[in-house]
């Protein structure tokens, strides 16, 4: 096991009704004022955002606003969302929707107090040394953004989708209603189960050091996301369900998976984000295509921690059966697993690899992944 | 899945020569003199005091000290840490040692806030509304205190042990150094690995409301250490092993296995804390005696999980195999079963069973468990 450093200080505020109470979350944490950050506006069709401003006024929360963050957040929304932050002087950054908006949240609290442009940040051309404080309320769950310091943004100039990673923008406090993800499509939920799997097995078979310890946690992970999964497509309105699954989902990023592990790397990511940044496709339905393809091309890298999988996840003894049957599985829940379903022709491989290897640079682990290993990768899928 | 709270603040630092770094780390928190609170003295003779000591003295920390904490730690001399904080001027405490010194340090840094008797934290007659910031160094790995609010105390003149729970005595910061406790001898490795699955059991079949995800988690830490422990009395010097049994006993209290369920208590503790509390047995020591009785007893009430704990850690279909195995299993690490083993008279059950219920009282559980019911528990010891 290789010394480690685990420090999340975020507080989740889990069950029925709690959103109903982040006005008083803030009161509490000193804040005056916030910038209001969310999606397209379901909130407003749902009664969520009437909810958020019922609970801000009744705690003197004055609030700016910033509507209009898309799945795979753009950085001409985060930089958008600085400008408001930094002219109106708010306190902190609320996130209210899926990932995408707390990863815009985080962005914006970070370059709210950057006197640089926050791509600095992503470029690893400067370091967040402070923050806004950032506060969520989740109606998605797969990222595990709630509880954890990531931020993934696509900046469409250059075609980049690239992270930051910092305690700094850890949520000071993230409100997980199940209730509010019951409306979640199934596509969506299918996307998110498979980001949430994804999270667990990057680290699972590339780590160096990965003690059995962790091993059972990403499985224990793993088990109840599918099982839950397969309930909710079946009745979205179990709400154990949902919550195990939110759960779960937050157990997969938030560091506990990969506390004493060594050299544990996310390819899955990696390639994935070009196909995000390059086709818009969403993140867990390009995850899906990615991961069967780069487990037969890795497989033979890692032979034990394969076997270990197929039997503990599908109680096989034969170290192919496990990718195949979570690629079978992928499928039943209605995700893609193909570039012939995410409408990807084959003729943009070259382009995808190229841009993925730069991310590889970008995450120093580019010559691990060269662009002709990557096209040996997409060529599976 | 129940509403819930988690919020766990602790930063652990893990692994090897960490503890170098205390100093350091009481630096960048700001802290200029500590109270440091340690035990017998084995700690001057394996030289960390030195390296303590050299640490502290680099940072320009000044110190005072209290030695002489013991297993089932008293009330008498957190009365003594108290005096010497408040005296001195301290601004943080400082614990290094084992479960019992982290809870003294606790204990210490509520009581030095506070005008009136410690104590009255334990009986409920006052909350803790705010302490002294705690650091600890742990030389043994059992209680979780080093990521847990918890502090349980013996109060020697009225024979109680009595516990608090506050996040504002939840360590700052813990260093975890698994070398540092490979001297731990093999009983007490023994009574550690039963108080870990102890921690992990009680809710695990007692909670109304116990969702399958922490079953899992529940399952995983339970292998681990059953895995480690047997690994280590073979072989104590054996780092992973020793590490992965100490961060699987900090997940074993720390909030992550309660998250979410319901009316989970912890019977095994209370009747136990009154073994310690009037025989001065060690705390693993009189759970592995209390727990298989426990288990027998209790079993009727929540079958289906009694079962799922006898397939996934014994394999078996059988219900009653897992008690069975679990208390060989005791008996192989070495740990005592029956009251003979530990010198207690058949005629001081009842004496245990009516001071266990006043824990049961304050617990707010004595309807539930009545002293004839534990005296029917403890008969089966």
């Amino acid at each position: 096991m290789n010394n480690f450093t685990y420090y999340n200080p975020t507080k989740i505020e889990f069950g029925k009704e709690k959103e109903n109470n982040i006005g008083q979350y803030l009161e509490q944490s000193g804040i005056k004022k916030v910038l209001l950050v969310y999606g397209g506006g379901s909130i407003k069709q749902n009664g969520l955002y009437e909810k958020i401003i019922t609970s801000l006024n009744k705690n003197n929360i004055k609030f700016e606003e910033l509507s209009g963050v898309v799945s795979n957040p753009l950085l001409s929304k985060v930089n958008e969302g600085i400008k408001i932050a930094k002219k109106s002087n708010v306190e902190a950054i609320l996130g209210v929707g899926g990932g995408s908006v707390a990863d815009s949240a985080k962005a914006i609290a970070a370059g709210a107090k950057y006197d640089g442009d926050v791509w600095d940040f992503f470029i690893n051309k400067a370091i967040i040394t402070q923050a806004l404080p950032v506060f969520t309320v989740m109606t998605l769950s797969a990222t595990a953004s709630e509880m954890n310091g990531n931020s993934v943004i696509i900046n469409s100039d250059t075609k980049q989708k690239y992270s930051i990673g910092s305690v700094l923008v850890n949520p000071v406090i993230s409100v997980i209603n199940p209730e509010l993800m019951k409306t979640v499509s199934p596509e969506y939920l299918a996307y998110s189960a498979v980001d949430v799997i994804s999270h667990c097995i990057e680290a699972y078979f590339t780590a160096s050091v990965h003690p059995k310890f962790n091993s059972r946690i990403v499985e224990s992970i793993i088990k109840t996301v599918m099982q839950t999964t397969e309930t909710l497509l079946e009745n979205p309105n179990d709400y154990d369900a949902r919550a195990e699954f939110a759960w779960a989902a937050i157990q997969g990023l938030n560091g506990l998976t990969t506390a004493g592990t060594e050299g544990g790397i996310f390819p899955n990511h990696m390639i994935e984000h070009s196909l995000s940044a390059l086709f818009n496709v969403p993140h867990g339905a390009g995850l899906a295509v990615v991961i069967p393809a780069w487990m037969k091309w890795y497989k033979a890298q890692n032979i034990p921690q394969f076997k270990r999988f197929s039997k503990e996840i599908f109680y096989s003894e034969d170290e192919n059966e496990g990718i195949d049957k979570l690629e079978k599985w992928f499928c039943k829940i209605g995700a893609p697993v193909t570039f012939k379903e995410i409408n990807i022709p084959r003729e943009s491989i070259e382009a995808i690899a190229i841009n993925a290897n730069e991310t590889a640079n970008i995450w120093g682990i580019g010559e691990i992944y060269p662009t002709k290993s990557i096209i040996e990768i997409l060529e599976k899928a």
